[in-house]
């Protein structure tokens, strides 16, 4: 169980490097930016996170396998971008789902393991799976799309509230991660698919 | 006593809020959007300055009043925009300037609190009322306003050394930051309606 | 010895401070945003690596001398640009790269001082070095140049690994940061020389 937790954790971490090295390409950067914003938006979220509640050095930093795995992914954009740049399109969006999925999950967990309250919990998951997106934009100098587009971080924010509302409702912490995990992932995953974005004010 | 202070700094936890959320409103952001920023503008200065000072986890995030508040602050934009967008500019910039004095007041004092030295109570207390506008502004990928343009920075800086100088002198802290927080207010609404700029250097 | 690292590094930051104030020149900022341009520039990647390694308050704020030598080179830059300006480009080049190679040694150090792995502390060394200059980027609203061109956070990195890899061969402290910042200073001169870039990709 404790293995799967890892291997997920660095498959996450993996989709989101491999995501962020894409979009640093299009921005124009060379190996080494590409190298940096693959770090920066897979585990720069849960850099935030670790920041926010004192658990200091990151884990980012602490455990080098993550960083390994974040500049692998960056890496492979480099030298494989045509291959990459070719996957289907909702392929990336699943794995992305699921990487938002599970971000949300852990972020929320870590965030209570450290003793925060709920609202502070629910924040940090969401941090800790938008977070690194957005600082990946705002070094490619661009609104975060996180702000303007799309129910993404809705659904890790509502990922988040359905774990805490099971561990609430009395559900052993594995239940309501899971229970958490797969209500992002679904929401995300149909809204994707439909298009569904959040009302703009008129 | 104690109640007026939290009344004081949940009016301007509220007031950066809204402005923040209008700037979110301009910049294309939807529902989720606007309650990032909203959040950002009124509680990213005070974060920056508890992380720096060592104050973790953050009050924005400790205490769920502060977030409570600038979530309604951010989500009054959205369904109210067309009135509050109509409040006179006037109004906004008096509030605006009583918010920046109480955070810079705050800031300075929670500083000093935590034992850092006059310097750095004084750049906490301005980073307290300006990093949030900071950070919102760096969100929607504009050079900060309050690098470039009016005395507003600069009416933090103020209020915070004023302060400062008053506890030298002997002063009581009550007076202290009352004396503080007026300088501020007064500097910048005097700086607002005779449009004073600082030197750009030619 | 110990003061003629104070010195070195005070100067390091004082290039850093001018660097970062002229950039801000051109992006049309007053004289309160060059202040805050310099400060940053100078003393932003060493505040990342303290929050990251749990050093707080970190020394850019602990320590007014540091603050103070920043705010004079963005003040020089106000009152003196017009010299500044036309200062040589090669002179600047290699004060530069002296900066960036002291800067990338100290961040190394400190961390690992602070007990981080050597993986983190490479990365640590790194952020010191490069970490000021993306922030200023980031605040004139531009995709950090260190992400986009030039050997520049290679080289610092590269001097961070040849004091590591020196003190893992049995160097002495002192020679692996002789080696680790002359290593980083030669190999980033050499490159402003001939125009090395790191690939983009295809």
């Amino acid at each position: 169980m404790a293995v799967l937790l890892i291997v997920l954790d660095l498959a996450g971490t993996l989709v989101f490097a491999v995501e962020g090295a894409m979009a640093g390409l299009a921005g124009g950067l060379d190996v080494f930016g590409l190298l940096v914003v693959a770090f920066v938006t897979a585990l720069g979220g849960g850099t935030m996170r670790d920041l926010l509640i004192g658990a200091v050095p990151p884990n980012s930093i602490r455990d080098w396998r993550y960083g390994g795995i974040a500049f692998a992914g960056g890496a492979a954009v480099f030298f494989l971008h045509y291959f990459v740049g070719r996957l289907p399109g909702e392929l990336l969006m699943v794995l992305d789902a699921a990487g938002l999925a599970l971000f949300a999950v852990a972020g929320t967990e870590k965030a209570l393991d450290y003793g925060v309250g709920e609202f502070a919990a629910a924040l940090m998951g969401t941090i800790t799976a938008v977070g690194g997106g957005t600082l990946r934009d705002v070094l490619l100098a661009q609104i975060p799309l996180v702000l303007r587009a799309d129910v993404y971080a809705t659904a890790a924010l509502a990922g988040s509230l359905v774990l805490l509302a099971a561990r609430r409702l009395g559900s052993g912490p594995r239940a309501a991660a899971a229970l958490g995990a797969g209500g992002c992932f679904v929401l995300r995953v149909v809204a994707a698919t439909h298009h569904w974005n959040l009302p703009h004010a008129l």
